[in-house]
């Protein structure tokens, strides 16, 4: 049953997510502030609102996507959400997440943290974490799994963008590896494409599927390893940056972890594994 | 047809090596500086040598795994290898390796990388890379593929080890973001492994996927985005590392990656993607 729906913003991200609720059969309403990059959804039937308040008064599920908090405030502050219900896709931290959800009250206030880029929405892989409302979730998921499958979180508005970072956090990570040893591959005229696709790719596969194992060893406290203690792994990272200097390569992204290591070495403490090293960031 | 195949070094790792030899059905001679830890081999079939020498003498293949170079050379010095096949799986940099193919002239070299723990050894998923001479690696592929798949990848004696090294470090950048992120989610009360398994591992996989892809940007130079450029990742990282900062953890081990990325936008070079960070650390 197609719903009537109002999105807010119309950007890369908002645009794709205004064009699948409308693929789906929606009844949809947009606005944005450039009111040009509306007429492609025009002509694909959307309404075209003048104001947000015009907008928001249109349907009961109201979804924002803008620039950030700051520019959500500016363009709804004099917009009454009584009675309806705010899904807020604009990107930011937790704490504005949870002032946002205080900010609506009178509204039942859903935020979502979106992890994929506008030409993955609507299709595999793509995903929508959500917090706030538990009752607003359950009410529009079905309209919801048609941007991206969506995903409910807890009823704390800011667990939707803290994980979110997150997972940012966790992609950072990775990139930085994988930087530094294609930095390494190319110094030594390897092909970095075979390397990547033949070894790095299939390799960091297998050692994130330890990361359930890691998670457990967390959530319990005991960081006994059969694999590699810290002081192996303090031996290997002076390997590998030796290596480094000797290829020509700065090892500059790697450093902070040999620093953390060979501190918890120096404690006396380099029998643990390497998941031990989650308390030297707290 | 089984081959003669001496081991030297029976610590953890080259028991796991000679025990898939003898599984397989090969004649093997073992020798290990401590003898005690030839006992369960040789009640599995092996060999005992007493000396190095008599160990060498006894196999044309012979397969030296000890703690470093310095203790190769050790156990070595004083024995002819000439028309042996020595396979080195001791641990390395590149330099040590491409030393100890000159210094062992006379016989033919391969030195290895093994991309496994003990407990994988003649299991799924275990993996080590060779390099130095080809035709010793033809001739003795089938027996090498009995501990770990096989992989050949360049005439330089160096190149096993620094591909080796160069996995451990996007291990490495992987580890760092894992427990960036375990920490976030930790300090937020969201179950950890409930986060790794239903959302961080698949997004890792997903965002590994896009290495091949960025190896090609990296190989040709050519580093525009239609995703997110330097610029939008400052922005985020920016509100990674507040959102850390609001919920009491250290964002340590991400920061170099930042450092990197404000040099960059402000040097004017905002506008590309993520991959052209390389040219930072070359
Ligand atoms: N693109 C992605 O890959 C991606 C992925 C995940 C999450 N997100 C998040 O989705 C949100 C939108 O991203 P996007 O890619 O669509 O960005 P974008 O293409 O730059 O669009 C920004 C949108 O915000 C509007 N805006 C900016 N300042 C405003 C203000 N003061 N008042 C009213 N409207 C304002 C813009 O209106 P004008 O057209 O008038 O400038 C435009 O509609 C961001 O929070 C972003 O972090 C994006
Ligand atoms: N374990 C792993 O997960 C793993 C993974 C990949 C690669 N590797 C590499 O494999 C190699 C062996 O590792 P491992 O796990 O077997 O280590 P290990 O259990 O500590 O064994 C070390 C071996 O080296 C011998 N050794 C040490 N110093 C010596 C010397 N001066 N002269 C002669 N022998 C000496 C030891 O003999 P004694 O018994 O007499 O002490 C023992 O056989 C290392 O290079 C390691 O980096 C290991």
């Amino acid at each position: 049953m197609p719903d009537n729906i109002t999105v807010l913003g119309l950007g890369l991200m908002g645009s794709a997510l205004a064009r699948a609720l409308l693929a789906a059969g929606h009844h949809v309403t947009v606005w944005n502030r450039t009111p040009a990059k509306a007429d492609p959804l025009i002509a694909k039937g959307a309404a075209r609102a003048a104001t947000p308040a015009e907008a928001v008064e249109a349907s009961p599920l109201v979804i924002v996507c803008l620039l950030d908090y700051p520019s959500v405030y500016e363009a709804l502050k004099e917009v009454s959400l009584a009675g309806k219900t705010v899904v807020n896709l604009t990107t930011g931290r937790p704490a504005e997440a949870r002032e946002a959800a205080s900010w609506a009250r009178g509204a039942d206030y859903l935020d979502g943290g979106i992890m994929a880029v506008p030409q993955m929405i609507a299709g595999p892989g793509a995903l929508i974490l959500y917090s706030g409302s538990k009752d607003a979730f359950d009410r529009h998921e079905q309209a919801l799994a048609v941007m991206a499958e969506p995903r409910y979180v807890g009823a704390d508005p800011g667990m939707a963008p803290l994980l979110d970072l997150a997972m940012l956090t966790g992609m950072y990570g990775q990139i930085a590896g994988f930087l530094e040893a294609a930095a390494l591959v190319t110094s030594a005229k390897y092909p970095l494409t075979e390397f990547t696709t033949t070894l790095l790719i299939p390799w960091l596969n297998a050692m994130a599927a330890l990361g359930s194992a890691w998670a457990e060893k967390i959530e319990t406290g005991d960081h006994r390893t059969e694999v590699s203690n810290l002081e192996i792994n303090k031996a290997g990272l002076e390997n590998l940056v030796r290596t480094f200097r000797e290829q020509g390569v700065k090892p500059d992204l790697l450093l902070p972890m040999k620093t953390v290591i060979d501190q918890r070495v120096a404690k006396g403490l380099g029998h643990e594994g390497l998941s031990v090293l989650i308390e030297e960031l707290a």
